[in-house]
């Protein structure tokens, strides 16, 4: 079971405090992504030491391998990987939409063949809070029908009504006492937002995602259907923006009143060399830093700044060398916990305005 | 410089004290190897609390990549890698002879082709001084010449007439005050390898390695080298088996009197998930490992041992990801530097033959 509080019941930026049975969450909050069961290339108490208090696993990946199952009988997925903090698991409906080969949705469930062997599954709402049960975490979400974008209005219609029914069979399956909340589906169609929103509130949950955005559509497109969501939900619960985002993104779901967040983007820009700092971000395989002694970011306190040369990273880049990801990681999510804690501290002492137009001057060019 | 004290001048195992400007090194000493100047998937502070005194780092890479001129410009490896203890590189030799292409080698040096880009290099001894000189390691190796096992008598003897010639070139060049090893060669015949080791002696270094042993030859002939070279060699001086190896190899490496091994197994199994046990090697991916709860080894206190369970750990390695490399990499190597230090805790104690009998039966099926 979670608690939530927040000082700002309402819209625009707020701070909250999400009690979960692995520690108190301060939000917003941003939750780096644990694909497999672990976030790639760290330790857990690296993560936790970063700052990291939530993490997202993908519960897809964990059924197919190794199982959750496997997973249950390891004492969960808090004990088999070593995280002590929160976890949020998604229902698999997302990767199951846009991984999974052959995909059948039905009301019943979504048929498809696994992405590794080609084996069949069916995913029923029932399963899937069966399936997250098994893996344990403190706040699970509702099996969705994700729509890629774009997609015609019928399907995004059906897609809303089927996410509203299997998230009333996922309130009535689960039987643990994890947290679930329900996502809002609905394209870029405010009617179908609203009406997403209204249906989910109506069947009550103790928090609320919203699903489907930052997928491609026009930026101005996303924030009118935040805008127009958080009218229709209750806005004492905690919001969860999911799959979101870059820096900036981050900065207008928090202006907007998000309260969650989590993206593989900070993790797979620094496997592949892309770095976030003050000023934008820093490709470091670029030829130019074959002989730069400065940091990544000579601002940054993190770890793999103290310690380290862009020099030595494009070397260790160039070479595909582990340590390649593991410094680059460490940067990338010290930058965004930092930007997490600082929008906070924005917050909470009313300088929210200032800061955001400081940081977005200052990056100009992020944008990926 | 180097100063090197040992209790046991003579023959047998014997325990050493390595002076060296980055730290003192106790021998029998096991070097994990930084192959293109990191230890695989480790940070070096890490290498550091496992026990890691030295470290091997190969020549050949960082010439080619990112440049020693680099290296040299950032102050230098231990700097530009951020390792605090002591440093031996190697000349290059080994792997111009057995990962370049198109070698030609004549008495003034080797010439080669880049295994990266084709690019032609001429590397002489004085070149691999400069390089090495560049780099700025504590002991630097000379540039010897490396007849692949097995080859025709006559190439070994015009390879131990080239390296002779080579290491006094190499102690000419030298001007800063790195400690420079002469390196026997002779393949595994007997009289051969004593003139290599006793023209080396003749000239004079501050240290002696053994190469071109442990390459497919049979294990009778390599420990008959072993024995009969360092009867050639001043006894008060460190004796250096280069790329060797496995546990049981160390032993009886150490049993004969050898102060300083390098290899890249224990790093290199642990990311094909070869772990190391006191029972033998366990191979992580092996489907009975699947739902196993037990640690790698129960009576291991290592990281990963304490807080991963074999099921969690097959799981990555299965999925690929970068952390089973870490945890497997924190075990092989507390494995590795815990075997040196109960060696060392043996021959000081009196108690080496029982020590050694009793690993050697525990681990029974360990050979690779």
């Amino acid at each position: 079971m979670i608690r939530f509080q927040t000082d700002n019941p309402t819209q625009g930026p707020r701070l909250g405090r999400l009690e979960t049975p692995h520690g108190v969450v301060r939000t917003p909050v941003f939750c780096p992504v644990a694909t497999q069961g672990t976030i790639k290339a760290m330790l857990p108490e690296e993560v936790r030491d970063l700052g990291g208090e939530a993490i997202l696993v993908n519960t897809y990946h964990l059924y197919l391998r190794p199982g959750h199952d496997v997973v249950r009988r390891h004492g969960g997925l808090h004990k088999f990987m070593n995280w002590s903090g929160a976890i949020i698991t998604d229902s698999g409906g997302y990767q199951v939409f846009s991984m999974a080969d052959l995909r059948k949705v039905r009301d019943e469930g979504v048929e498809f063949q696994s992405h590794l062997d080609g084996s069949r599954h069916l995913l029923t709402p029932e399963r899937a809070i069966e399936i997250q049960e098994a893996l344990g975490a403190d706040i699970v979400m509702a099996l969705d029908e994700c729509p890629p974008y774009p997609s015609p209005r019928q399907n995004l219609e059906e897609a809303v009504t089927r996410t509203s029914l299997w998230a009333r069979r996922c309130k009535a399956a689960l039987h643990s006492d994890q947290a679930l909340f329900g996502i809002v589906q609905g394209g870029i169609e405010p009617e179908l937002r609203r009406r997403s929103a209204s249906e989910l509130a109506e069947t009550g949950f103790p928090g609320y995602a919203l699903g489907g955005l930052c997928v491609g559509e026009p930026k101005s497109a996303t924030w009118e259907m935040v805008d127009l969501v958080l009218e229709c939900l209750p806005a004492e619960s905690p919001r969860y923006l999911m799959g979101v985002g870059t820096p900036e993104d981050l900065l207008e779901g928090i202006a907007r009143g998000m309260d969650i967040f989590d993206c593989i983007i900070p993790t797979r820009h620094a496997r592949t060399g892309i770095l976030y700092t003050r000023t934008g971000p820093l490709k470091i395989l670029h030829q130019q830093n074959r002989d730069d002694a400065r940091p990544i970011d000579p601002t940054c306190s993190c770890y793999a700044c103290r310690h380290y040369t862009r020099a030595y990273l494009r070397h260790l880049h160039a070479a595909h060398e582990i340590l390649a990801a593991r410094l680059g990681t460490i940067h990338n999510l010290h930058f965004y916990f930092t930007l997490m804690r600082e929008a906070r501290d924005a917050i909470g002492s009313g300088a929210w305005t200032s800061f955001k137009s400081r940081f977005l001057d200052g990056i100009r060019g992020t944008a990926c």
